[in-house]
Formats: structure tokens, sequence, C-alpha cells
């Protein structure tokens, strides 16, 4: 029998998930999780490198992150549900790692560069958020991850881990560590409501899943579309319309889909009647996810006994990773 | 009453301790253990930042610089010894205040830009290494620790501590940690062997307080002097002449160290005679720390039992501060 893969994946709590998380990741983890032995974590800690002023914001969202992700169908009797502040052994590997690796090559990691410049720190960068990608190391290799799902972008996150695990077992001549493997969505990204090509809550348009009717109805009514498709007759463009975007990626009656593109590229549909199919689809996918939400929303103190009974889980495997990291390196004194 | 000041010292385990060491630091803790609260960490994870390769050095420093520690007389009754990598919420810590300082500003630390020069790092400085200062700034806070023993050269590392617990206190409206206070030693350093203004390790002019009789017989004979002392009729220098530097640090016969500087100034009293004299004292300095640690040695486990119980009570006093700063924070979620 192979071996079931292990896959850690989670988010930073610093807002709701919206639908370009739906489609990115979390639709994916609740497949995953059949087949997988999966790690959803919700990455508070990391959150506080770039959010260390905003921690009420971070603390706030560990629960609607959470309720997001049980919403959705992320199963914690399949999935293990943690919060990373809660798993000691992540900081003390953190810790170890940090001395394997250059302050050069922190220095040059591409997506830290590119994200030091999108959130304009300018000379103020926090070195915890330098160091990130060394803690991310740390969470992938305590739960022996053999797949990390990650954007494109995120690649050189996980180059980084595994120079760590080769320089950890090179160094401490062991075979401890697990080299992990990027997992690419093969799906492109969901873009946002304003045209741009990505959804995302620093861009401010967002259809967050735990949006009700009515707000998806004023997003859905604002929604950016063809912006020379003027009047009715018109003949209007299909790609790069954020309207048929989210019909592909959330309607499931694709004969008619297929039928509103042609008639929108030849001209006589206008934009109102499609929003108006758009946002049918919309509460139709959100329904289920808003009253499985509602329910677990009323049972705050049942949502923190999933996760603390994951980040008991979690800290068992972490604990054994760090104690076998720990022999290794020879600081097991009493272990 | 006024409330008892808070210490803490310790020495990275990266070989044993020798006669700098004493007049430096361990003199002073035995007499500060009277009064004071004192915590004797020996700084395992410290001493990987820039011995990551040389992890066995450290793992076996651990023990040796231990029997230094109950050798001279360092009390475990009234000093809690304690092994830094033990001690877990040291590694939590670190992470939270790393978000609190910039990356430019551990750049600009002055004692880490020299060490970075004198161990040679050139381009290859670890991460760990880098961020040390922000580790002992958790170390520090951790026990509440009002002072902080420290050489001159050493002082940027309280100013960086008290940043961090400025930046805490202030970032998360509370006032949980303590600024601590550098406690600069009197007593000028002691020189080495070889006449060189410091005694120590990596320049390989030190005497260890476990060098038997015999090799401390052999150092005092091949140790520097004045070298225009040619024959014994010719006036001797004192000054920067490390033989009186010892007499002076190790001598009791205050009255004879006098005579015999005014003697040599004179000129008539050849280097052998003083060195014979000096190593008479050496020896009588050495007996009953040489008797202490081998008793100690004799009983491995009865040290490790020591340093066990040390241990769980620094973890009892830096988990408190953890919860309160985890607390502050936000990320108390279960606690």
């Amino acid at each position: 029998m192979a071996k079931k893969e292990i896959i850690l994946t989670g988010d930073r709590p610093t807002g709701p998930l919206h639908l370009g998380h739906f489609v990115g990741s979390l639709r994916s983890r609740v497949e995953l999780q059949e087949s997988c032995d999966q790690y959803v974590m919700i990455a508070d800690m990391q959150a506080l490198t770039d959010h260390a002023k905003e921690a009420e914001k971070v603390r706030a969202s560990v629960f609607q992150v959470a309720l997001d992700y049980l919403a959705v169908g992320i199963d914690p009797a399949q999935s293990t549900l943690c919060i990373q502040s809660c798993i000691p052994a992540l900081s003390e590997l953190t810790m170890y790692y940090l001395n394997l690796v250059t302050w050069n090559r922190l220095k040059h990691n591409p997506t830290v560069k590119q994200e030091i410049v999108q959130k304009g720190f300018g000379e103020s960068v926090p070195a915890g958020f330098m160091t990130y990608p060394i803690s991310q190391a740390a969470d992938i290799t305590a739960f022996r991850a053999t797949l990390v799902p990650v954007g494109e972008d995120q690649k050189p996150m996980i180059e980084q881990t595994n120079e760590v695990v080769r320089a950890f077992n090179r160094t401490y001549k062991c075979d401890v560590l697990v080299e992990a493997k990027a997992l690419i969505p093969k799906i492109a990204r969901l873009p946002g409501i304003d045209g741009q090509a990505k959804m995302s809550k620093s861009l401010n348009n967002a259809i967050y899943l735990s949006d009700g009717p009515d707000k998806v109805a004023k997003k859905v009514k604002k929604m950016y579309t063809d912006p020379n498709h003027l009047r009715v007759e018109d003949p209007g463009k299909v790609e790069g319309n954020p309207v048929f975007s989210y019909l592909d990626a959330f309607g499931t009656d694709l004969e008619k889909i297929a039928e509103l593109k042609t008639h929108y590229e030849r001209g006589g549909l206008g934009d109102g009647t499609v929003k108006k199919y758009l946002l049918e689809v919309f509460l139709e996918f959100l329904e289920p996810i808003h009253k499985r939400r509602a329910n677990f929303e009323n049972d705050e103190a049942g949502v923190m006994e999933i996760l603390k009974k994951g980040t008991e889980k979690a800290n068992e495997t972490a604990s054994k990773t760090l104690s076998a990291v720990k022999r290794a390196i020879g600081v097991d004194y009493f272990l």
C-alpha cells in the first residue's frame, strides 16, 4: 500500500475568507481530506509577523476562519484543524533552523522581496517577517508534510523549506526531516469584482463566504463587466469579464452558461440579465455554506473544542518531530 | 522591604570555563546568589547560533560548564541552574518579539557587527546569529530579570532588550515586560598567558578551571612576562605583565605581592622566582575548586538532576511570562 500523503495547509487569520480562497484552496482541501492526512493550520503567529499592531484583528479572525473552514465542509473528523500559536514545537524548530540558513539567503527570498514592496514596509521590515519562511519550514517539517498546496508565487517557500531539510539532515547526519512537494492548483486565479486579476481582501474587491444575500447582491450589482458594452444591443466581451469568470467557477448549468456567453458576445444581452443569473448562482452556492456557518457560529464553545482537539493532535505530531530533531542535534538531555 | 533583584546570567557552552570567567563573572555570581534571585543559564541554543556544525562540542560542554559552576561554588540551593534548550517558552517569546524589531535594527547591533568580523562569517552569517539579541531579550524578560551582569561590550544587548520591552508594552498597552539594567563588573579583564589583553578560549591563551596542577605549571612556565627583562639583575615592568595581573587577581598575601613588585621593578628578581610563587597561588586557589569538581564529576546523574530541577523551576517562571505575553497579544485561546 502506498503511504498516505501528508498535507499541511492553512491561512493567516487576518480577516474572513472569500470566494478566491474557496476556488484557490478551500475546495481542494475538502477533496483532499478524503485521501490524505491533512493538517489545516490557522497561522496566527505568521499573521502577527506583519500584523503585530493589529493583534485584535488576528485574534478575532481565528474564530471567523475556523467558521469558514467548517462552513465549506472541512471535516474535523478527516482534517486536523489547529492553531499555530498553540504548538510550541513550531517555535523551537524555527530557532534551530535559523542557524542553518544565512541572513543573505533570507534577504533574497523572491516571495518575501515582492511582499515587502506590496506591503510598503520600506526600511521597517519586521525581523519576524524576514524570517517567516523559516517558521514556515518549521510548520511543514513538524507535521512531516509531503505535499503543500501553494500558489505559483509561493513556490520559493517550498524550495526554502527543502533547503532547510537538506541542510539539517546533512549537518546532523540523519534523515529526520522530510522534503515536501508544492501542489500548485490547476485553476486560474479568481478575479476581483473590480476586474483586477486577483480577488483579495487588501484590494477590497472580494465576496466573502460569510457575505449575506443582500451584500452579495450589492457586490454583484456594482461588479465590473466589459467597459465597452454600453448598450444592450452592443456585442460584449466575455474574456476578462469577471461576471463570466464567476459563472465558470460557480455555475453548474454549463449549457446555459455557454449560451449566455454566445449571446453576450453577439450582442443583445444586458449586463443586468447576466448579473441577475450570477446572483442566483452565487446564492445557490452560498446557501448550504451559510447554513452550516450559522450552526457553528451559534456554538462557539463547540468550534473552540474542535480547534482544541485538533491542536492537541497537531501538538503530538510536532512534539515527536521536535524530539527527533533535538536528538539529532544532541540537545536531548532529559528526553 | 525592597524587592529582591532578579539576575539572569549564564554562558554559551562551547568549552570549559577559565580563570577569565572566574574573575569576570563566576566570582560575582557566587556573591550575588546570597542576596538575589539568580538564574544561571547554560545557553546551548545560543551556542548553536554560531556552532550549528559543532553541536557535539556544545552538548559535551553543557556538562563541563555545569561542573565548573558547581566547582566554584554556585549553589543550586541558592541559584537556579538551567539549560536554555529545555525551556520552550524562550523560543516562543523570541518569535513574538521578532515582530517588534526591524530587520535594519538587527543589522546595526554594534556587538553583533563586531562579532561577525571576529568570527570571520563574511557573507555567511547565520540568520540565527543575527537574531540572537532577540533570543537574549526573550531569556532576560522570561525570568523578569532586573539585573544582567555583562561586559561593557555587551551593553547594546541590554539596550536591545529594553527596546523590545518598551515596544511590547506600548504595542499591547500593558506592563507585562520589565526593563533590565546592565551590571558592569568593576574588575578589569584578565589578560591571557600570552600577554594579550583578554584571556579567551578562541585566543588559546587561557588557564581553565579544570586544568590540573601539571597543566597549570606548564602554562605558567611559558607565560609571557616583560620581554625586556632579559637578565635577573635588569629592572622589570609590572604593568602589562600578566604574571603580576594574576597575582593581583588571585593572591591573598598582598604584602608579599607588593614587595615582589618593587623588587621586580628595581631589578634582581628573576621571572622564574615570581612564576614559582604564582604557581603556588594558582594551586592554592584551584585546589578546593578541583576537589569539588572531582566530586561532582563522579556523580553525573546527580549533576543532571540538579540541572533538571533548576530547569523545571526556570520553566515555571518562563511559562508564566509567556502566558502573560500571549494574554496581552490576545493569542490566549485555551489559557
